[in-house]
């Protein structure tokens, strides 16, 4: 593709500048969903071969790094790996949630193997990540990892109460989103100053850029929902409006409608009768109101506020790419 | 109901022995599935409040008193309600497996609420297990139990793999049950001899008791899906045989079967095509060639194994309970 944007070649910065680490991070995670079980391998090297950025694992790199921690250790690329086998197993349990047709433009791995291989290969992630976690033996690092699983499942359950529901409030999405993404980022990058036993403040610093950076991630996430070409974002574009999903693009949009757009928006989310032209009037709206605008610029405070956690740390090249991390992360795809 | 047989008493005994500890379990277990997202609980509440036996942490339990543990230490109920949880969450996620729509005689949770929210609390339930392994403490125990989680997940997969197969050999059948039942039964008995630290042989005694009363218990359960009275069971008659599962009674049945049978066999269980009647053929099937029979022998084989593994402990309350608890499994509901 021409023009890749300049906020690309951060992330390929990051990605040279771990690359030793990835490539010893894929080797645990390859070794480890190995089992007699031919199916888990395969079905599990669909989804993880598929390539993700695997922007979680490369938080836990980095921070690592960043905090001192010697890599000759080997610690941060065993939780990273535990990290990457978390993001897994929720995304295939996701698939199962969501019913939906594509991830990372593949098609999901629900559709080719069913929902019953999809729940219970995320079910065996879960557990061989542990089952790495307890083999490194740090309990404050499961305690951390365990209580962002849990969260994460707490932030799931809690889009499915919310779900068709156009009086849910913003305070409600943002819990949502604190629990279903924004933990895990949290988690990974906090892992960084506990495996290089740094200081609880470090630990905190690195715990709020992942949380403030993961809330950003998943503003541009819901509003790329809306606006993103299919292509790049490898992800069926409108899945959130099929489903009634509500997210912020449409909480602006409802803040700000009028009596006949409610009408529109209690038809289509809560009650699900949509029709072929609706998603295009839906995005209407949305410009109408200047909802995805509002979404970015929510996406940028957060932005801001994850770096500012960064603050304490010094300038290193780690530290530089988990600043151009951000940037990515709020202008990827646009 | 009259004539409750001799055996249930066994496990009332049982119960009447542990009443205090099973108080403080469910005290553990209803304080740690509390959640600030309503779902969680109440889906929780649903199947845990539903009683279920709760044999696999009454094994716990009891094999930790068995083994001299003083049980004002509290470890073994709290290791207890993780065994409940993680075979809490494997129910929640069979039930999207099998799409069954009867559990413990009540409607299935995923019925009730949707796989959505089934796949989600399962995945909760199975992250709390592990913060509550985690506050225990002992890298040992949560490698016991992170094991068995992930070996019933590969249990799991393998039978989705040998679904609909009547060329399944009863090695692979054997594998299945060693996973999906038996090893959290070994683990669950286990975990006795650990918190009473006591050596190695008593760990494997205990183990290859779980494992044997396991492989019993889901014999019995495989031909009483084929024989049960439904209110007795407590679960849909004939769910094995609608889905085309394939258990030890079918796999008997198969190796006994004439040309014609096959073809009965492979057009129910292979191409799942069925008609009303096909059930109460399959029922006389089995009948004919004493697969039931044969079944529950086997059963008892592995019951028998069950017990010779409690010989190395002396004799107390609750090794006399843990035996008849191997009768029990085996009789219940005849």
């Amino acid at each position: 593709m021409d023009g890749t944007p300049k906020t690309e070649d951060a992330l390929t910065a990051l990605m040279t500048l771990l690359q030793d680490d990835i490539a010893a991070c894929n080797a645990v995670i390859m070794a480890r969903m190995a089992s007699p079980v031919a199916l888990i391998p395969q079905l599990a090297a669909h989804l993880i071969a598929a390539g993700g950025k695997r922007l979680r694992p490369l938080l836990t790199m980095a921070a690592s790094r960043m905090c001192g921690y010697d890599p000759a250790g080997g610690r941060h690329v065993v939780l990273a790996a535990c990290v990457e086998f978390i993001h897994t197993a929720t995304l295939l349990h996701d698939d199962v949630v969501d019913e939906s047709a594509l991830r990372r433009g593949q098609a999901s791995a629900n559709a080719l193997f069913g929902n019953q291989a999809s729940v219970l290969v995320g079910d065996f992630l879960f557990a061989r990540s542990f089952q790495l976690m307890i083999a490194d033996g740090s309990l404050p690092v499961m305690a951390i990892l365990s209580g962002a699983a849990a969260t994460i499942a707490e932030g799931e359950v809690l889009q499915l109460m919310t779900q068709n529901d156009i009086a849910t409030t913003e305070a409600q999405y943002l819990e949502v989103i604190h629990g279903k993404t924004a933990a895990l980022f949290a988690a990974a990058a906090r892992l960084g100053a506990v495996v290089a036993e740094r200081p609880a403040l470090e630990e905190e610093a690195l715990d709020s850029y992942g949380r403030n950076l993961g809330v950003a991630f998943q503003l541009v996430d819901d509003a790329l929902d809306y606006s993103a070409d299919q292509a790049v974002l490898g992800k069926t574009v409108g899945d959130d409006f099929r489903e009634g999903k509500i997210s912020l693009p449409v909480l602006v949009a409802i803040a700000r409608a009028s009596e006949e757009e409610r009408v529109f928006w209690r038809r289509t989310l809560e009650e699900v009768e949509q029709t072929e032209e609706d998603f295009a009037e839906a995005q209407r709206l949305l410009l109408r109101h200047g909802a995805l605008t509002e979404t970015f610029a929510r996406a940028r405070d957060y932005g801001a506020a994850a770096l500012a956690a960064l603050a304490p740390f010094p300038d290193s090249a780690e530290k530089r790419a988990m600043e151009a991390v951000v940037a990515y992360c709020i202008e990827r795809a646009r």
